[in-house]
Formats: C-alpha cells, structure tokens, sequence
C-alpha cells in the first residue's frame, strides 16, 4: 500500500518537524541565557529549559513513531538509500531508538542541572576556584554515567555519549586517529621550536578599539559569505553559533581591547558554522535532510575558515591593507609577513581556544582521556586539577598556575557536553582532507583569496556538505567528497607545508 | 473528601505553573522578535509562535481543568474569597471558561499573522505607506473579530476583546469614565494654551549623547526600585516591558539623540511596569496570585513612576544636578524651574506616546472609537487613515502630515493588540486615586522624592498592589486600596494643581 506508508511518512516528517521547532525555542533561550539574560534569571530559566526537554522528549519518544517508522521502512520509499526519504527513515529510526532508551525525568533533570551550572561555572572561572565548581560537576558526571548506562545496556561507556555528537564515533577509532596525528605532530612542533625562529606576538597585543574590533570582525565575515540579514553577532563569554531556524544564525564572541585574535579568529570561526548552517536546505528544516552532519563535520567547516583561510597569506593580501585601515595605530608600522607569522605562532600554551593549529590537539588529546576515566569512574570529578595538571605537564612542559587556566578553562561540562571535545580533532581533520579536495576541483584557492574570492570555496562547500544535509554519515562524506577515507595525511600535509615556509624547517 | 479536593487544587496549580512556564518561553521569544532578532528570522519566529500558542492553549482547555475546577469548588478551600484558594480557583475558572470557546486552529492563526505583521508595520511606518499594512492589518481584524464572536456567542463585540486585557471592563462604563475626564480636560488645555505661557522646549532637543541617556536613564529607574540583576533594559523600537519569569524583567527603550525625553520617560515609564512584575509574589509565579490584576493596573504603575514621579517638581531636586553633570553641554545652561516647566509642556501633538500627561488621554479616546468600529465591522480597515484624520482635527485641530505619524504610530494593531488601548487611559486614573491615596498613607511624597527617597511609595505600592497578585479585580482593588470607587477626580486634581503652579491659571 504505497499510500499507507506514504501517509505514515508524512507524519513522521511532520512530527519531526514539529519537534525540532519546539527545540529550536529552547535554542533561542540558550543563545539568551548566555548573552543577555540577567543573572537573577538562572533559576527560572532551568525551569523553562527541563519543561521544554521533557516535552521534546515525549514527543520524539511517542510509541506511535515506532509504528510510523515500521511502516515507512517496509515500503518502497526507502529502497534507493540516498533519497531524502530513506536518509530521514534512516535517521529518525536511529535517534528514536536511542532516546527511547532515556527515561524523561533523567531528560528533565538533565537540562535543569546543566543549565544552573553555568552561571557556577562563570563564578568558579572568574575566581579560579574549583571547589566552587566541584559539587555540581559531580551531579553532571553522574547523570551523564546514568544516560551512558541507559544507552548501553547498564554500562556507563563514554562510546554512548560520544555519539550524541559524532554518531558512529568509538574510543577505538578515535584513539587510532589521534595517536596517529600525535606521532607526526609531536616532531613537527619540537622542530619549529628547534627552529629558534620566533615571530613578534606582541603586534597581536597592542591597543585594538573593540567597536573596530566588532566592524572588521563583522566585515570578514561577511565577506566569506555570512549573510546578517540572515544572522547576527553577540558578546559572551564562551563564544557559539547557535541556528535557532531558516533565517536566523548567532554568532557570538567576546573581545579583549589588547588582543586582536581572540575575537577575530573566533568570528572566522563561529562564522565557518554560521555558514553551514545558512546553507542547509531551509525547506527540510526540522527534517534529517535539513541538519548537520555532526559536530566533527560542523567544526570541519569553522577550522577550514578560521584557519585553512584565516591564517593564510592569500587571505591576508586581501585583508591587511584593511586591517592596517581599522587599526593604524597597532598595525601601521607593521609589515603583512611580520602580521602572517605572528597570527602563526606555534607554542606551547595553556588556553585551547587560544592555542595554534598545531599544538591545539594536543589540548583535546588531554580532555578525551580524562573525560573517558570520568565516565568510567576511573577519576572523581573531585581529582580532575590534579589529573588535569599532572597530564598537561606530561604533554606541554609546563604546569597551568591556576584552575581558571587549566580545568576550568572551557564551558563544555558545565552543560554537560562530556564527549564533544574530540569533534574539535575530527573538525580538523575533516577540514584537511576537505580543504586538499576542493583545492584540486577549484584550482589554488589561497590566489582566490588574495583577490578577495571566498565565493568559489563557499559554494563548493555548501553542494558537497550543507545541502547534503545527513545524507551520508561522516565518514561516509568524506568518503563521498574526496574519493577517499579519512586520514591525517591531508591536515599534517598542510601544516608542514606552511609551517616550513614560515619557520624555515 | 478535603483530601480530595486539596489533590485537585494541588494538580490545578501545578497545572497552571506548567502552562506558565510554556508562556514564559513565548515570552522570551517575544522579547528577542523586538530587540535582537534579525530580518530574516521573521517566518520562522511565526511559526514557533503558532506552535506554543498551540500548546499553551491545548494545556489550558483540557477537560481535565473543568473536573478538577469542580472538585475545588465544592469543597472548604475556597470558603473565604479572600484566600490564595479561592482567588486563583476563581481566575482559573474565568480564564478557563473563556478560551475554552476558542478553537486552537484561530488561536494558532493568531499567533501566526500577528508575529508575520510585526516586519510589515515597522517597515509600512518607516516608508509611511499605509498600503503596505492594510492587507495584514484587515487579516487581523477579521481574525480578532472571529476571537470576538467566538466569546461571546457568535456576536462580534468589543467587549469581548477589552476583557483580554482589563477583565470587566465594558464599552459603556469606558465611555462614562472617559467621557467625564474628557468634559473636564478640554477646558483645561484650553485654559493652559490660552495662558500664553510656554516653556522653552528647544531645552530638550539638544545633544544628547545616547550612551549617557542610558546610564542615566538606567541610574534613575535603579533609584526608584528596579533591580537590574534581576533585570535588563535593551533597545526597540516601540517600549515595552517584559515579565520572562522570577528573577528576569526586561525594559526596552529608544533613544533619540536630540530629544532628552523619549528615551527617559519611556524608561521611567518601563521601569514603572517592571518595578511591578518583580514585585509579585516568585513563589506564586504561574498562578493567578502571582500575577498582576490588569493592564489598566499595571499601567497605573508606569504612569505612577513616569507622570506623578518622574515629572515632579521634587524628583527634579534630587535629579536635576545629576542631570546637569550628565549633559553639561545640553544643561548647563539651563535652571532647574525652565526644565521642569519643558517637560510639563502641554500641547496638542501629533504622536501618543510623546504626549503631555493632559492631551495623552485625547489620543486613547481616538482610538477607543475607532476599535470599536473595527471590530463592529463599521469601519472596514482601508478607512483607517481617513477615519483617524478626521477624528484627529476634531480633537486636536490639526491633521497628521502622513501616516507614520498618524494612523502608523502604534505597534498595537500589528500585534492583534485591539482593545488594550483604554488601559492606558484607566492606568491614568488609577495612578491619580493611587497616588492620592499614598500620599495620604506617606506623607509629602514631593518631599521625599528631593531627598532621593523613593523607597517608602516604592514599598507601599509593592505592600498594596504587586504583592496581592490578582486577589482583588481592578475596581475592588481600587476600592480596597483607597476606600473610594474608581473616579477622575484626583487625576483631575493633580493636573489642575501641577499646572496652575506652572501656567499660573
């Protein structure tokens, strides 16, 4: 009865739709609760956000999508497994049995104790006091085992919360791909330290107004193809891109007046999401077909901006006349080789988001092992400064000097994202083997650049990754995209190709 | 079965706590459409509108509301109708019983045009192009005229609309209050033009620079009583004040270089809602107890804090020097009686919410009558601008040179807001019997205001009015606050005595 299962798949598309809509207000509260929502707020806006998860629970747990579903994959519009249909059977099948397995109020609670940690984790951070911060990481640490353990039959594997971000992500594979990548990286950083050669940071640190600041940050990425009718930019204190719907992506970042990267590579950054998002198929909205990939593939498209163009002499040739413009006091004395190579300082550092391309996973390398013994129970929560220090220590040749420094650094567990971490490595290597791939069907980019032509890239990338939509799982895409299986070979390619110029190696 | 009866109020409550919380995220995404939201997210915002007012409505008709209204009240618990009980029984049965009659499907719709409405006013004002809000604003009417027949058995009347906002008011006891104050108001602005006195006004249209308007906008709403950690103030382009929840009440103002009192009244005004909302009972929030009693109410706080406040010669005493430090350039020159005579200005004007506290109610009127024939299907919505001119030389004796700044100004019709109107002209009265009342209670409020003393009014309105939440209905409340039923009489007397003082009549 193709009508049968016609109807039973338009249903299940309209509920899908319906629930992402009813999630995509609680996305506006998130992006409010960390831009602009008054402290005194916190409490009610826990409430709000568990009432809306326990009702995005329910709706997407209804036993009556299992019957949809069943109807729906019997019939033929799932038999060629590229269509849109059989892609948002595939994956609404996928996501109902895994949440189904989660009971609301573990949902529920979930979303009020994650969204009161955030203003704790602010406090502990800005006084760089862990005990603060202690007693709610361990009620976060024990849900999440708890969500673990419902996913997976009783056992709290972090495999399970690895893929609320990259499905079909493994400790295994990712201890693989990782190792690998630190095997040639460890070389090529003592190498370029070897090199004696040292660029001058301070350029970076000199008086730049934050109004000018924001007008440049805005001017790039616009530039690149973000488009403000569609979007906007925000101040926070950790920076995000949150899609709230078709028509409206936020950008958010946070300036500092004696520190030119932060806010400009960050917008480069949340802006390579931004644009992703701008580039899905508004008509599939709230649909599989309509939504990213993963997290590794979303960072994939924010490093290829930030750094594959952010940090390249073609880019610059088009932006520095600019920059030297914004800021003349700070940057008219400055020659554009002297700007490319301090904004390609590779140096040991403590901040992640402040690292350099090279020694930055190294940083998430640290949080995927500790967040693996966190989940195993292996490290009370109570332990992370100590295991956090000892292991940086290990992998950086120095000690952080204070937790707001070291493991109070990053916002992610306090909203309970245990497990996002390793999508930022992925991201990079994804961008790698992407960015080698467009390369050689666009011809050489970095002139296009130099020409102020961000249009080619950006249209590449929104055919072959934002309308695919979750068409292919990632490591399918990139299969897909570059003819190829992922590997580190393209990111390590890259980096050495750059970095031996700059530092003569 | 007391036990019974206390589970259903029990369940009645927790009910209504639910569908509040659900309100307060279509609150927060109500906020966002009119201060940060961009261009583009406007379709999207409809539909996320549609689906919360969907499901607000489904909780709040559930039959199960009828059964457990019933069970409460037949038992003790609403034995003294003074009783938290019995208030919120009988507001849960009043709100209940009307929009049972209402079909989701129209109130869906509701939301949908009205959201869809709101980029199409801002841009018909801006280009002053009438044509370009008819088409929506008649969808509006004729949806608000389906609402209205709905209530009231199949009959359109506007005192079906009035109730949504001012619960038992009607067109006649409207017409009878306004009436009076208007035989009463027009001899005295006549009287005042005739006076041949007039305050220099240029004083207000110099410089002033924005970002200081905001801190001093946002230092004197702090010194009458708002809490901005539990709070904000952002920018709009047509004020209001929002209640998100517990612990979060946002202002929005505009600002206006070359006019001091847009943006400072308008915050004043603002503050005066907010001071309310944050006033109510948090653990009664999402029940009738928690909330305020009307928007007549509500309004009487703002134009309490705005008029009776913040244009008195006593709130001056303690501001004017600070207001001199501000802006030296724009006031230095200037003494305190000339400023305080400019922003006592009375005189026919063009636009609402720029208006002197005696004119202001002439502009409600106008509007009163022309809602009324919208609704009765009297006046067809592409007669507006005629209409409103019309009427606008009969009342002022001079005609509106476009529509941006007649039949344009208001963002009310865009919103579906028909019949919300009248309660600024109530909020007016009731601040006069109000303030007459405290200053009986108080003390030489004026007095107070020179030291800088704003607390005691500040407390006894919180004492008096926030914190009874919805016990008394607006007209008990007036009479159980001053001992006297509603009258324009004290308005009418502070007008005569402040502008005797000023105009020497």
């Amino acid at each position: 009865m193709a009508s049968k299962s016609k109807k039973a798949y338009d249903e299940l598309i309209r509920r899908s739709k319906e629930d992402s809509l009813l999630g995509s207000c609680a996305s506006l509260l998130g992006w409010d609760e960390r831009t602009y929502m008054p402290k005194g707020g916190s409490a009610h806006r826990a409430e709000q956000f568990a009432l809306l998860a326990g009702m995005i629970h329910e709706k997407a747990t209804a036993p009556e999508i299992d019957e949809l579903l069943s109807e729906a994959e019997g019939s033929d519009l799932v038999k060629d497994p590229r269509s849109a249909a059989a892609v948002n059977v595939r994956e609404i099948r996928w996501n109902y049995d895994r949440i189904v397995r989660l009971p609301k109020k573990l949902v529920e609670e979930l979303a009020r104790v994650t969204t009161l940690a955030q203003p704790v984790w602010v406090e502990a951070r800005a006084e760089s006091d862990f005990e603060k911060f202690r007693p709610i990481l361990e009620q976060i640490v024990q849900l999440k085992r708890q969500k673990a353990a419902a996913l997976v039959n009783g056992e709290a594997t972090y495999d399970a919360l690895l893929e609320d971000y990259e499905p079909g992500a493994t400790i295994e594979e990712l201890t693989r791909v990782l190792g690998g990548l630190r095997e040639e990286l460890v070389p090529l950083v003592k190498e370029i330290v070897d090199s004696g050669r040292k660029p001058d940071a301070s350029i970076l640190t000199r008086d730049f107004p934050v109004d000018r600041q924001e007008a440049f940050g805005k001017a790039a990425a616009s530039a690149i193809g973000f488009d403000f009718d569609r979007g906007r930019l925000d101040v926070t204190t950790h920076p995000f891109c949150t899609g709230i719907g078709p028509g409206d992506t936020r950008l958010t970042t946070r300036y500092n007046k004696n520190h030119f990267s932060e806010a400009f590579f960050g917008i480069m950054h949340e802006a390579g999401h931004g644009i992703y998002d701008q580039g899905t198929d508004d008509e599939q909205f709230g649909t599989p077909m309509g939504e990213s990939v993963s997290l590794g593939i979303h960072e994939s498209q924010s490093r290829m901006w930030e750094n594959f163009v952010g940090r390249s002499a073609g880019f610059w040739s088009a932006f520095f006349p600019k920059a030297q413009e914004a800021f003349p006091e700070a940057l008219g004395d400055v020659s554009q080789d002297a700007f490319l190579f301090s904004i390609n300082f590779v140096r040991p550092s403590l901040i992640r988001v402040e690292a350099d391309e090279a020694t930055y996973n190294l940083h998430i390398l640290l949080r995927f092992e500790l967040e693996q013994a966190l989940i195993s129970g292996d490290l009370p929560p109570g332990d992370v400064p100590g295991a956090w220090n000892e292991r940086f220590e290990r992998y950086f040749g120095m000690r952080p000097p204070d937790d707001a420094q070291g493991c109070l650094q990053d916002i992610h567990w306090s909203f309970g994202s245990i497990g996002y971490f390793p999508t930022y490595s992925l991201g990079n290597l994804y961008a790698g083997q992407f960015f080698e791939q467009a390369q050689e069907d666009l011809g050489d980019l970095e002139s296009q650049f130099a020409k102020g032509e961000f249009r080619p890239l950006k249209d590449w990338l929104t055919e072959k990754i934002h309308r695919q939509g979750m068409r292919f799982r990632a490591a399918d895409l990139v299969r897909e995209v570059t003819g190829k299986p992922l590997s580190h070979r393209p990111l390590m390619d890259h980096l050495k190709t750059k970095y031996s110029r700059l530092y003569g190696i």
